[in-house]
């Protein structure tokens, strides 16, 4: 039922848009790669599926096309980046440089961003380090969707963490995961399919357990990593908490309930303590701890051995973090993205506001 | 049922048995502390319940008294410490100084450490950067108990996260959790009581569901973060694993299925890729990215904000991490340090063997 097209062809739509909001040439390449790594790996909610909510953020004013992007505080091995209401498809990876650049000359680098927007996803931030034999890092905070441990208030979003680490003969291991028991994409493909989601993934505006995915329009909440207390649902809340802190108290960001929502429509929360939403970045240097060649070896005898660790089923093995979206990318370079038809059509819809051709142009 | 003792009289008794098995007057100090926060914040499986764990592996060769601790490599902003098969509690101190040192130099401060052992708590270590107005953050691993996600088999340890955040005139946020459902302290807790434990904690050998509480001495296996696929125990797992390899791959320490077990009598791995067991220390400079009044008025903010969000039961308001220990370590530094009699009397045997003071002397 889906359509598929080429990633050439979803990279010159997603440039052209770009272009016609107004960003420069050089901001609409790295946009566009940041955002369609996205569909590449398979996690189709945050990719050209979101480019018309990019668009409508710029619409209300809330998206700059032409932010001047600043380091605003440093040290050796840290930096506050201000993104001056830029994409943050833009954004971070300016700020992922600057991590880089600082972890080559003392061995780690960590920046924290304000005054950004969404960034599309953080492994493709955190993978930025591993050409560099660098261990890469990215996380975000997000509007909030998600209730605290004995809450059935909406305070932290699903605030991921990615984590990108260089192997050798193996490919790298890359970690990238919502610090929620389900991401809200997996919401999506629920409420798409009219089905009901697993217990322990959401719950009702009282705090009540409940399976109907089409709870957080009706004042629902996304459960915290491990679903409830007993299954230590206060981590996954601890976790989502590290991101919100370390993207926002550290840059001057706004957190918590305070984080501005994706959606362009919906109004901004009162009494804001910063500016935009917030990420952080780290990077450190292989050979900063041991050389890169004795590293890598060990990575690879690290993920050869848990390749083979002993599976429950003969048919399904342990995997390593990153094997399924790197599947997914291979498939889909080759194959094309399948895009659903009601993104498609209003990806067109858009195309023909901005003066652009369409995907069937 | 469990006997009550001052802080005193188990810090004596402490302190004494490290000086019978031939730590430095200093290291004991050091060791001690160290140790007994655990007991005070209420984590009692950490605590003095393990000494006589640590004085086993002494009399095994694996734990030595008068280790020479040395750093091995570093960078402005890094370093790789190796503990000279010393006690964790001794060890993981040094390298948390090294890091806050680097910290105070360039910002921040990464140390990698292997050839240790186990270090107790990894939230005392963490915390010992808040009295410098930095944030701390300790990890380490630990023999292999989880499985990963699909498998049966063991191969990462309980691998806890702490981080430690200043505040204001709120007490400090302080995470500091297990990447497993339920830490193996809470299954012993369950022997204890002839209980079984919840769904979702342990499996059984062939990875079958359980909620036998005595499992783990049956082939099981504890289970990551998220307890099942369903419910996203592969973030648990790529949690762990990050854990695993900064504290061990970074460092030349073992890791995996390979890392030492703390039973003495338990016979070491084979084929061991590296020198005893790794953890992870950073600290990271607040006034590195903004001034410390400014994060500490936002911190303040942030946690006021999270103690106010509507709880769904009003008896049970939500918790910021860090509280529950707390609570602990007040009502235990004034009424004293409950210790099951089991426990009471292994120390006493210790006592005699070593030739010091009983804990009833």
């Amino acid at each position: 039922m889906a359509d598929q097209f080429s990633y050439e062809k979803l990279y010159q739509f997603t440039f052209n848009t770009f272009i016609a909001i107004g960003c420069p040439e050089q901001d609409a390449t790295i946009a566009t790669e940041a955002l369609l790594s996205a569909d590449l790996r398979g996690i189709d909610s945050h990719g050209i599926a979101r480019l018309i909510g990019y668009v409508r953020l710029w619409e209300v004013g809330r998206v700059n096309a032409t932010p001047s992007i600043k380091i605003v505080h440093e040290t050796p091995s840290t930096a506050v980046v201000d993104g001056d209401s830029g994409l943050g498809l833009v954004v971070a990876p300016f700020a992922m440089q600057v991590a880089i650049d600082k972890a080559r000359q003392c061995g780690t680098g960590w920046v924290s961003v304000r005054n950004s927007n969404h960034f599309g996803i953080a492994g493709y931030h955190a993978m930025k380090a591993l050409q560099k034999d660098m261990i890469g890092m990215a996380m975000t905070n997000a509007s909030a969707l998600v209730a605290p441990t004995f809450s059935n208030e909406r305070m932290l979003g699903t605030n991921p963490i990615a984590v990108a680490i260089p192997a050798g003969e193996q490919p790298p291991f890359v970690a990238d995961f919502a610090t929620t028991t389900a991401a809200n994409g997996k919401l999506e493909i629920l409420q798409r399919k009219e089905e009901n989601t697993p217990t322990g993934w959401v719950q009702d505006v009282a705090g009540n357990a409940t399976t109907d995915a089409n709870i957080l329009k009706k004042g629902g909440s996304l459960l915290p990593l491990g679903s409830d207390r007993e299954h230590s649902s206060h981590k996954g809340y601890a976790l989502g908490s590290i991101v919100d802190i370390f993207s926002a108290v550290l840059s001057g960001a706004n957190y918590g309930p305070w984080v501005p929502p994706f959606p362009a429509y919906v109004p901004m929360p009162e009494n804001m303590p910063g500016t935009g939403i917030g990420h952080f970045f780290g990077a450190m240097r292989i050979d900063a701890f041991r050389t890169p060649e004795e590293f890598k070896l060990h990575m690879d005898n690290w993920i050869g051995r848990f390749r083979s660790a002993r599976p429950i089923d003969e048919n399904e093995k342990v995997l390593i973090p990153g094997d399924p979206e790197r599947e997914y990318e291979a498939e889909r370079r080759l194959n094309g993205i399948p895009l659903y038809p009601s993104v498609v059509k209003e990806l067109n819809e858009l195309a023909l506001k901005l003066k652009i051709s369409g995907l069937m142009d």
